[in-house]
């Protein structure tokens, strides 16, 4: 295959990236000086080298002399061990630690369900998340997946599967507008959510 | 500064991206498997080694055992060698070269006047585009920039600097929309601004 197909292909996968944009992405990276495309490569292998997942939470850290397992929010003594907040991805979980009204800790789902299949259930880490709250000793979970209808597929089913643990399950308030993306709500909107959940 | 910052800001400069999907992005690279993500480098590297601008119309094109400083429309005998179609960008080209409705060559400008001020007009290879009219015995020239505002300013300049060389100037037939990008209009669009081009 040419090259320019190749990586048109692959950058397609970005996300949403599609081939039209995909294929501006390539005329750019063949024009840009050399010494910003040798930048732009040293800048992505950095990041994969720098770069933990958080043994807890899942969300991704930079590696620092201290070598813990755990991201600076999981190991923070600060933190508010008894609750935990479980969001889609790594975006949602920064628009609400922005918000500066929550203190606990955080759980990546990593997707949402758009069904309920084995497979579908299986894509994200519902094990993973089940296995962290049987482990410790939480008082409330909120789940504040997105309020799109896979977001709310993925909260209700998770409301279902987490009953039998016995703990206060809440969901954030409806200061949310439907149909929108957590990661795309104002700070006051998102913190009007989380002081109005139920 | 962290390397994901660093990367942030180097993807938000990639066309039609901003700051909230480049750290979209940064995410999605973490996450992408260790083949995937070397696949990817690979890619990227090989589109700079195997491309190649051309000489005459700064179409980028892939290098080939043939040597040659043009690219494969340039170098292809059956093409109209006496009429230039002008186009803004790559993508340009590439959609009206899918219509099959056009035999003759191109020239890339690389941009739009955004003003009529002298480092306006540096930005864009008009110099270039006056050399090869100069060099060459072309019949007609069409200038296909974008109905957008900027891309009327860039036509109206180029029909008053190009007069002084009497060739036929034209310019691509009003069936595309205004305030359209000719890169995102379908193949019939184009084929009547083509052929209704005056």
């Amino acid at each position: 295959m040419l090259s320019k197909q190749k990586l048109i292909e692959l950058f397609s996968k970005f996300p949403t990236i599609g081939p039209r944009t995909a294929s501006r992405f390539v005329y750019y990276l063949i024009k840009l000086p050399r010494e910003d495309f040798d930048n732009l490569l040293t800048a992505m292998k950095k990041l994969r080298e720098d770069t933990r997942i958080c043994s807890f939470c899942f969300n991704p850290y930079e590696k620092s002399d201290n070598d813990s397992p755990l991201c600076p929010i999981c190991r923070n003594p600060s933190k508010d061990k008894t609750i935990l907040c479980v969001v889609e991805k790594e975006n949602d979980l920064l628009s609400i630690e922005k918000t500066n009204k929550y203190n606990g800790l955080y759980f990546i789902l990593g997707g949402v369900l758009s069904g309920l299949s084995e497979n579908d259930i299986k894509k994200i880490r519902i094990e993973q998340l089940e296995k962290r709250i049987k482990d410790a000793d939480f008082k409330e979970i909120i789940i504040a997946t997105n309020p799109t209808q896979e977001g709310e597929t993925t909260a209700l089913y998770l409301q279902r599967r987490l009953k039998p643990a016995n703990i206060k399950i809440t969901r954030l308030g409806r200061g949310l507008p439907i149909g929108g993306e957590l990661e795309y709500a104002d700070e006051q909107t998102l913190e009007s959510a989380l002081e109005g959940r139920k």
